[in-house]
């Protein structure tokens, strides 16, 4: 089986130039088919903020409102996906960017609402891996930015975590796939104030153990249930890492 | 010869939803390969606005300092692109949106500083044909916005009449070639406050004739001589019409 390198990094890394450049430059590095699924909160807030509309978060998720809607699908799928390609095409690498749209590359349906609503956010249906596939057989290298559709006309706000792991899922039938998610710590650690306390392999009763004792929480919890739901899915394995050391033998891997 | 219809629409016809609806309908209906070309200007000089960017214009065409470079890449790349791409699919049409920078479709370069400077302005180099032809023939649409790149990582803004005609005079290698400029008026007109005086036939040497005698005057010249050079190029045909007339023998037909 083919190998594949889905790599997703956050908003942080790709907003500040020198970091982008460094982030570029690893991509690169990669060896084999890949693919690069990009965050931008950071940006979406700032720009919202710059046109005089309210960024409202419940749990770390954005609420999408109308407006919303409109600044994010400037910010993702405009100013920092094709910053992102621009950069990779001047390495050489032939770079498509994407939502969920382009290509029906992913269907979602609009999150109903329970307790909570966040307006325009899309809980994905399906992945068009034919599409991927065709990019990717013929030297394409996909650039997703976190936005998907319903089909019938609406762009939905979609996670990029989900994005990157849907994507990893999809491929999984005809890859052999490796998820990386970059953050800005050098792992899954074992103490939070401690960022040489990577923990260097993690399976699900060990993750399971782990939050029973209070040493995984907050933020990481829903990363890492994605990584869980990817491997039970066929992904080979998942990688909690810096961004910095996407081609390095560090970080946390996540397998069954 | 198999046969290809490229449709340039500006960016009023986008920026309204009921006409922009309206356009996606009769681009659907448009028979065989299609791409669609879209602008953006109005919308992009509003937003510019909202953020505290002053537009500047030289001869109809837009000095893009760094901050409008940002500003056209979230309005044409983002918010305009993608809410045709997703449009169109709702109708079920497999579109994909792109800038020369996606797939390196059209590489530029960045306009050199004679009289006027217009910043990150890009005058079209290559088109990347075996990429248009690769997802034509696996049945999908390219939604292209008018930004190029220069494969060095700049983005460039482009106008958008000359990205259709440089991908169609591309294209005219492979396919018969019909190229659509729909603008606000019936045609090119013989009375420009008479939208009834439309000239149905224009070859280069009536074309001459009408600019002589002032006829055709204005921002109809750079438009017409954009037609006439993808004429000569191997376009076998260029349509000057309303957008609402785009699968009806109106307008003007442009030829050798």
């Amino acid at each position: 089986m083919e190998r594949i390198t889905i790599i997703k990094v956050g908003g942080k890394i790709v907003e500040e130039q020198e970091t982008l450049q460094q982030l570029l430059m690893d991509f690169f590095n990669v060896v084999g088919a890949k693919i690069l699924v990009h965050g931008g909160g950071r940006l979406a807030t700032k720009i919202a903020e710059q046109l005089g509309i309210e960024s409202r978060m419940v749990e770390g998720r954005r609420l999408t409102d109308e407006n919303m809607l409109r600044v994010v699908t400037m910010v993702y799928a405009g100013l920092i996906n094709k910053k992102i390609v621009a950069g990779l095409q001047a390495l050489g690498i032939n770079a498509v960017g994407l939502t969920g749209a382009d290509m029906n590359v992913m269907r979602s349906a609009k999150r109903p609402f329970q307790t909570i609503d966040y307006g325009f956010a899309g809980d994905v249906k399906d992945v068009n891996t034919e599409a991927l596939y065709l990019l990717l057989q013929n030297g394409y290298v996909p650039v997703l930015s976190p936005l998907t559709h319903d089909k019938k006309g609406l762009l939905l706000n979609t996670n990029a975590d989900t994005i990157a792991a849907e994507t990893a899922k999809a491929l999984a039938k005809i890859f052999d796939v490796t998820l990386i998610y970059c953050f800005e710590k050098n792992g899954v650690l074992m103490n939070e104030n401690d960022d040489m306390s990577v923990i260097p392999l993690l399976n699900h009763d060990l993750y399971l153990k782990y939050k029973q004792e209070g040493i995984i929480q907050g933020g990481m919890i829903p990363k890492l249930d994605n990584a869980f739901q990817a491997i039970a899915a066929g992904v080979k394995q998942v990688i909690i890492t810096k961004a910095s050391a996407i081609n390095k033998s560090e970080g946390t891997i996540v397998f069954n």
